[in-house]
């Protein structure tokens, strides 16, 4: 089964946009066993949408459209893929409702073109997902007579993000897996490291790749992914789910033995939801002072689902007076491991927390108190017990703030476990 | 003239890695008044990297090709065009003394594959710009012997983009403008709104949307982008950049005129960079304090250039008794305007500023003190001058936290413009 996927939309090729949705979707693809081979960006423009779906059409046994499903002048993959089946837009009146309703209760008033998402091509179905105000459609092609027998599909999916997940994983792809007959199992699973770079894991994972590649199956690859670490995954193909599981079990067990304590978590784990997670269960709670990162951590954190059992909150003290007159910091050079120590024991006080995090240095681009752009000092206090380490990190600003917060919060990792779980 | 883009590479279309390489090429041939009307992703496979080349070739007058150009297995876009074109690979001793050389300057051996990387289609040049090793290619296609008579041609430059990028600035670019003739001029601007949907800026603009459709210069496009706002984008194509400037400053005129104060910029400027800006000409300082945000809006602060001229730091009050020890916030309920208001004023005490944001309410996904997600209260303390609204924001916990985080902001701004310039 040829899957193709055709993004939609003229800021796409003008790259005011990053079209993120065909990668993702090739992932979800690739998870669920099914190829895709060719991705495509097309403008807003009705005709060459017409073209790109007859091409991909001719090429594959399915097509996902992303985009163009919006209620302006500029959103047409409804009317291309009418044109495509050769089909009238027909009018929903329970879409329509349903549109309506959805405005309502977010007290908003309904423009009227938003109406002009209830139309879909007939013979086609709306998918049962919507998470925002547009609906994907699901658009069986009858085959042209020939002798393959085989239907073709259209599905189009918008081009939010959060919405198009969401229509992906709930409708399109098992939807594909039932028409292609596909039984393998896809697994996979992605072991999170920080502290080595991707040739040194490269190297510490050496033979096992050399034996992997004779193998075929599972496989590795690494990606590194910036404040997300570095990301060693695993994908395993089986006939059954309980078969790729073991195949999978075995390889994160080599793989962790071989990389040991760089590994911080797996899958959807982050620094930060391990950290949380290692603080809930020590019953430990946390307070973060941050110059350099001005919130970054802080941020971070609150990202995490449950995050208020254990962080309190945080200071930002960006001008240097605010660490002196707010965190108790001595007054002098602020980029030193002192100073770090100082703004986490200063904000683990001044907020009540067990633990305090500090993080100060210089983002650049220039240089700050003599000290070269990349230079910071991060410290950890464990309800007294201090550690504070000062760093060179590499890349621009944006980047130094990123490796800082991944750095800290992994240096209090390490902390917390080197002394083990805590008397409850 | 017509180009396409072609990206190589399987870890693109398994979402292993974005392709920003497409985008990135797309945006320099619409500023160079060059069309492209599309960017194909294939995967390392020749046979479809030549059916992907040669579709292309046949909807457009020129094809760049994009990646797949080192010394690897995996390295198929030479072979590919080879084919494309019916030529040998020939191989070139003077680039292969260069690839030596540049190996032997870094200090390191060079694997003899490299080797690979000198060989070129017959009737093909190297690209004169090769800050890798990896050179790039241009392959001219002798016409079919149709009517068009025009040549048409192939580019190759690598995936690497830094690489990629002074080969399409030095020698593709110019090479296509040659080759079409083109002298048109190509400028646009970027309108920043916040205060209305993409639906309702749409409406305000309409009449001027169809006259422009009669027109065809300049034109005009829509770009929600979240925490950046909803951008309007003008393009106008001319002779002389003079023509093109005069157009567009008339239509920025005249887009202005309709949104109003809606435009809070353009181009580069962000909410963060307009609202210290404004800060900063009005000689005053700013601290925030956010709870449902966690640190985002101060780490969007300290991400432009010279925040630490007016942005003096923040807190993070995520656990409730910290907004009342620390801010001075009545004890009670915290998701009121009256405790967004406290946190205003709280911070702009606690840390010495003239100007102070608080930001409560409910990120979700669960209510909070019986208040639904969504809902949020957002303070501005301007030097005791104290306003505060509350909305009830639609989409998930991210979305609710960075629409909070731009409209507290442009609640700051309003208050600014609304009482004009300070006494210096």
């Amino acid at each position: 089964m040829r899957v193709e996927v055709i993004a939609v939309g003229t800021e796409l090729l003008l790259g005011q946009i990053i079209d993120t949705n065909s990668s993702w979707i090739g992932e979800q693809l690739a998870l669920a066993g099914l190829d895709t081979h060719l991705q495509v960006k097309v403008g807003d423009n009705v005709e060459r949408i017409v073209s790109a779906i007859r091409d991909a059409l001719g090429r594959s046994d399915a097509v996902i459209c992303c985009g163009g499903l919006g209620p302006t002048q500029d959103d047409l993959t409804r009317q291309a893929i009418a044109l495509v089946l050769d089909q009238e837009l027909v009018f929903d009146e329970d879409k329509a409702d349903l549109i309506r309703h959805m405005f309502g209760s977010r007290g908003r008033d309904m423009p009227d073109n938003n109406l002009l998402q209830a139309f879909r091509p007939a013979g086609s179905r709306f998918i049962e997902q919507q998470p925002g105000t547009a609906p994907g459609l699901v658009c069986p092609v009858s085959s042209s007579g020939e002798a393959s027998g085989g239907e073709k599909v259209i599905y189009a999916v918008p081009g939010v993000p959060w919405e198009m997940k969401e229509m992906i994983l709930g409708t399109v792809i098992p939807d594909l897996r039932d028409r292609s007959g596909e039984t393998a199992v896809i697994r996979s699973r992605t072991l999170k490291t920080w502290g080595q770079s991707e040739s040194g894991i490269a190297e510490l994972l050496s033979d096992r790749i050399l034996e992997l590649d004779e193998l075929g199956n599972p496989t590795l690859a690494f990606l590194a992914s910036g404040i997300e670490g570095l990301k060693v995954r695993m994908t395993a193909k089986a006939s059954t789910d309980d078969e790729a599981d073991v195949l999978l079990a075995d390889e994160e067990a080599r793989v962790r033995r071989i990389l040991g304590d760089i590994v911080f978590g797996a899958d959807d784990d982050s620094m930060e939801s391990v950290v949380l997670a290692a603080l809930g269960a020590a019953d430990l709670t946390l307070a973060v002072a941050e110059s350099l990162t001005g919130g970054l951590v802080a941020s971070r954190l609150v990202d995490v689902a449950g995050a208020s059992k254990v962080f309190r909150g945080g200071v930002v003290t960006y001008a240097s007076d605010t660490k002196f007159s707010l965190l108790g910091v001595p007054e002098g050079p602020v980029v030193t491991c002192e100073a770090a120590e100082a703004m986490a024991t200063g904000v683990r006080k001044l907020l009540g927390a067990d633990v305090g995090l500090g993080l100060t240095g210089v983002a650049g681009p220039e240089s700050s108190e003599g000290r070269p752009p990349g230079t910071v000092c991060l410290a950890v206090d464990l309800a007294g017990d201090i550690s504070a380490i000062e760093l060179r990190l590499p890349g621009r600003r944006q980047q130094v703030r990123e490796f800082s917060c991944i750095t800290v919060l992994n240096l209090l990792r390490s902390k917390l476990e080197a002394q083990g779980p805590t008397s409850q």
